[in-house]
């Protein structure tokens, strides 16, 4: 295993210090590993929280700014954070306007930020909303996960809700969005190599030279398939074609085409290239996009295609700034 | 080879393809193989051009815009551009306040842009002034270099750069400005794996399972020597000691830790978290940061390190607002 790490233990609590280091945007609580906004909580708005096992950046914590998160809760690589981690954060966001937990479906995630929300409003009277994010097509069922995996949709749910809360809207607006955001998305993934969890020090799964696994999990859970290596034409077509099976996208559209990690930013552009004639073909309206790393598994190579279903009001809060170390834009 | 391609021979052009398809901010001049701002031309404002070989996205089309660069020329995988190309984007951009190149420091880039000069100026009259940045400090002569190889001080350059030439500085004062921050830039590299580029389809170089390469070049072009993988405290250390050997870097500074390519987020953050407090322990104050992918090596595996010396005057182009794919912030 060659990884720029200290011991493969430390790697949460490291890379927490070098986040301090280098965004002083943010603040870190390293005992509870959350990231926080360093500027002031504004009184009376919505805060949004997220959260979720390490391995992904930037999601979430590259999300925490104006315009998108107050607080994202750190696990380790891979693992959910703990209910502990996501309580504190939840106190300590909420302006008594409530706070909104945006949580990718898998298994642990759910349960623990369901005991996070029970204890927070139990201990602090904090209202507490959740939005549970499953637009990945590949699967119903995997290794983590009760029906669909959450993916790709909530980077852009972050987004656009951030934006939402942002500028005042309340609780219960702001979730109906959330639930929104969540059914217009779609996204489907594919890996050309594994990535290599540091503490178990080799590659997750083999993936011959000559195959690729489409469907593949942002934490190497098993896909749709294993084919053989093709072009990239016929990889985008491989991830067009289950999207627009599952769901009508018609009309304007948020695409994002996301490198899971090991994938160079020339090859992320070729694929958006292949994927975007496709889209249209089919009557979907590319009126945004998003191409570059933004929620990735380790060193995996390979890359996902995210489709939101879009509406006015979706397209105005993406536009609105943003100001965080992943995305930012227009403050 | 796994890659998300077509095939090795189309690489530039495809990509080129999803760029266009991409970001509506920019043009892409196919036939040239130049990227342009969309928007129009500002009147008697200095021009910023850059380019060089692909393979190290975004440099340099994911520079053009707002702020920074008005146009890049795009060579193939780890190849100089052509003449042709760099006069086309000379003529283009022009508005009778001269053209500024911006070179990285390799013997083809140097010798084509000068040619281009030359044409540009006697052609059409085109006033041309060159900065070519050589602040690696890891060998002097290399592979395709005589002299010292530009590497990360050039991303830090386009930007401050190009904010002022956007404020409307003349083509003297920008190149002033230009070699005063190539003059206080140094940069150190290392590399966990070799690259592969499409057309060889194999890795560039062989690096054994317990081996790390010090002060390797943005192509793979041999570094200083091999030595046995480390924790990241030290190989903080091994591109730290380099640089301030090299030059007193005391006083305020940016300072850039960018990934090659295939190293996850988090592990760049983490090694902005060993190498800050050796620069901070040097007297190096750390005033603006960047963490990422900037300036890389296909999909190689591992970082550098650029600490520019900055004067008041390059902190406030720093802050200044940027609009492009690769840097944004601030509009």
């Amino acid at each position: 295993m060659k990884k720029l790490i200290n011991a493969p233990e430390s790697v949460l609590a490291d890379a927490l210090k070098g986040v301090e280091a280098a965004d002083r945007s943010v603040r870190v609580d390293h005992h509870n590993r959350v990231i926080y906004r360093a500027e002031p909580k504004a009184d009376g708005k919505v805060a949004v929280i997220s959260g979720g096992g390490s391995g992904h950046e930037p999601m979430h914590g590259g999300f925490v700014g104006y315009g998108m998160l107050d607080a994202a809760c750190a696990g380790e690589v891979f693992t959910s954070p703990t209910p502990d981690q996501m309580q504190a954060a939840t106190k300590e966001v909420d302006r008594g306007a409530g706070v909104l937990h945006i949580v990718k479906n898998y298994t642990g995630d759910v349960m623990n930020f369901e005991m996070a929300a029970e204890f927070a409003a139990a201990e602090a009277g904090v209202e507490v909303a959740t939005v549970v994010t499953n637009d990945d097509v590949a699967v119903q069922d995997s290794l983590y996960t009760a029906g669909r995996r959450g993916v790709g949709v909530t980077v852009l749910l972050e987004k656009i809700v951030g934006a939402a809360a942002e500028e005042g809207r309340d609780l219960a607006a702001v979730t109906d969005l959330a639930h929104r955001v969540n059914d217009g998305g779609r996204s489907m993934g594919m890996a050309l190599t594994s990535c290599t969890v540091p503490a178990a020090g080799k590659p997750t799964f083999d993936l011959p030279e000559d195959q690729m696994e489409i469907g593949i999990g942002i934490h190497g859970e098993p896909g749709r398939h294993r084919v053989p290596l093709a072009p990239a034409k016929d990889i985008a077509a491989q991830l067009v074609e289950p999207i627009l099976a599952d769901s009508d996208m018609a009309g304007p559209a948020i695409v994002m085409l996301n490198g899971m990690g090991g994938s160079p930013l020339l090859e992320l552009y070729l694929m958006f290239g292949e994927v975007a004639p496709l889209l249209e073909k089919a009557g979907v309206d590319v009126a945004r996009t998003l191409v570059g790393n933004y929620i990735t598994s380790l060193d995996m190579a390979g890359c996902s295609l995210t489709v939101l279903r879009a509406d006015d009001d979706m397209i105005t809060l993406w536009d609105a700034p943003v100001q965080t170390a992943g995305l930012r834009w227009g403050r």
